[in-house]
């Protein structure tokens, strides 16, 4: 299934570019560098018109294009040069599954949301000769990479959205990952990773969908019946037809290098753990935009740290999906999503 | 470990009282169904000052005694004879680890909630020549009980209060549970049921137990540092010396017939699925206690069948500690329960 998953035919078009050898906040080298790239619209000539997107945990280029970029919407390529840039091990970029032993594989090092950021900055100044960013927006670990590019970089990002997402990882976020983690690990065909092919790791590639599933909705999502809103006749269907179908081809490895990244994701680091400093390095114009029936990214959790941020704005979204709303599946999320980014966008900074 | 733990010596006092064969909603027989009672105070001569608490999902007797009942409590055994009875299944009443072979272990038929309630039933009407109810109770599992109570024997029940639980299973609850029964049974020492003894099961119970952590409390409990003011140095103490400490001990298939219990509670059995109708029956005067910050029991689902029940008052409980709060973890949550237990009690009915 990883053949035909992690390809241009699935996930594509995206564009390759080697950024170099990347030293690793933890120690580790990744050399030769990949990171993958899709971009829409066209940078102007005053190059001020760009907008970096990350990606989510499993979530590549293409669920970002359709879900949030497109003509008519806040994220549109007539106005912006788009650029969504893959997480390092998500699979497109340079990931566990497509660097060969014994650097890959379950010998891939660990890599932190700042190595992103510092490999995105490296990609968007050097390739793309870009000195400004009109905006970084990002959902998840997304949210963490924005928020890491708010505090590093702060000259360099004029606005920042991140949405249904922390600065620094919580205790309890911290928890519910580590049970994805062992959902895999457990699994005897991990094989402490060096398994032959992701399929032989099926039963925790399904217990690790169905972990996401109580986790990643909501209460209310269930109540409300939105499985069969989306199409699904049963709670079996949605289970075995949405959330095993779309994490069943993922390999373990890539899964588990985003996990642990995750888990650590921490803006603090750059201020010996004073969150409060961190943020307020920020000079962005930042909205923080937390999914109101988010269980782990929970708008409580977003709101403290936005009481951080100087001249940020707590914009939360009503959206019964919870978390997993990211992916555009209730009706009235995008429409909620674009009338923050266009007002942000049309701020001055 | 299951020798020392389903005894007198860390439950007890209980007494064992045999309510004879129960033939159970789906279809098994318990032969010799013994129940593990503990009662506290004593039945007045007009038999109405008796209180019947069943127990929660993995809980026994001896929580409940230690969490609700005492002098100067509302469940007084200076007023109230109370009747604390363990569910089938909990380890103590007759349960997969104590039944023999072949009826035991990985073959226990499957129980219902409705099953314990006529055990039950007859256990307070034949043995205890009880008629009336001053008061059903329980939390969680406990809670279903008494939705059952209040529903299949409105005569009998004066008075009742649910705590942290629903009439009908939700299906994100039902999710949640299946993830617990899948974090045991995926344990390839499990071997369908059939270890040789539970301590083999040890990876799956560890794991289960993890899961319990991050539902069972809140995103707020691990923010605001609740493990360490419960005298826990960090979350790995917390998830070692508390959660896993606690489930580790426990027989796998034990849990397992309470989870399936759990998952397919439904008062609305009685009445072809209506759950208006079946909560219409209740004749008692009913407080829906939900916990604030319950992440699987929330509170919107307790309140949307509170307003089913004629008469009955939505009396919810502030406490971050969600739904684990139950074990009476944090100092503000005795006091509520005292407080709307003492005035249902205090209410003619």
């Amino acid at each position: 299934m990883v053949d035909t998953y992690y390809t241009q035919e699935a996930h594509g078009p995206f564009a390759l570019h080697d950024i170099g050898s990347l030293e690793l906040e933890e120690g580790g080298t990744i050399r030769n560098c990949q990171l993958a790239v899709a971009t829409h619209g066209t940078l102007n000539a005053a190059k001020d018109n760009a907008i970096l997107v990350p990606t989510w945990y499993s979530g590549t280029s293409k669920i970002m294009e359709q879900a949030y970029i497109g003509p008519g919407r806040a994220l549109d390529p007539s106005r912006y040069f788009i650029i969504v840039v893959n997480q390092i091990g998500n699979g497109l970029s340079t990931s566990p599954h497509n660097t060969p032993f014994p650097a890959g594989g379950a010998r891939f090092p660990r890599v932190r949301i700042g190595d992103d950021v510092r490999a995105q900055h490296r990609l968007l100044t050097q390739n793309f000769g870009l000195e400004r960013l009109a905006l970084v927006v990002g959902g998840s670990m997304g949210a963490q990479q924005t928020y890491e590019w708010a505090v590093r970089y702060p000259d360099m990002v004029r606005r920042a959205a991140p949405i249904a997402g922390t600065a620094k990882n919580t205790v309890h976020d911290f928890l519910f990952a580590q049970t994805l983690v062992e959902a895999i690990t457990s699994d005897p065909a991990f094989a402490d990773g060096f398994y032959a092919a992701p399929g032989e790791v099926h039963r925790g590639l399904l217990r690790h969908a169905k972990l996401w599933a109580v986790m990643g909705w909501s209460t209310e999502f269930f109540q409300q019946r939105r499985p069969q809103a989306l199409g699904f006749s049963s709670l079996d269907d949605f289970i075995t037809n949405f959330m095993q179908a779309y994490f069943g081809p993922m390999d373990p490895n890539n899964l588990l290098c985003m996990a642990w990244k995750w888990q650590h994701a921490d803006v603090s680091r750059h201020t010996q753990g004073d969150l409060k400093q961190a943020l307020g390095r920020i000079r962005a114009k930042t909205f923080v935009m937390p999914i109101s029936h988010d269980m782990f990214f929970p708008p409580a959790d977003c709101l403290a740290e936005q009481r951080l941020i100087p001249g940020s704005e707590f914009r939360p979204i009503d959206c019964i999906d919870g978390h997993l709303g990211l992916f555009g599946t209730h009706a009235d999320y995008a429409g909620q999503v674009d009338k923050h980014l266009a007002e942000l966008l049309a701020t001055p900074a």
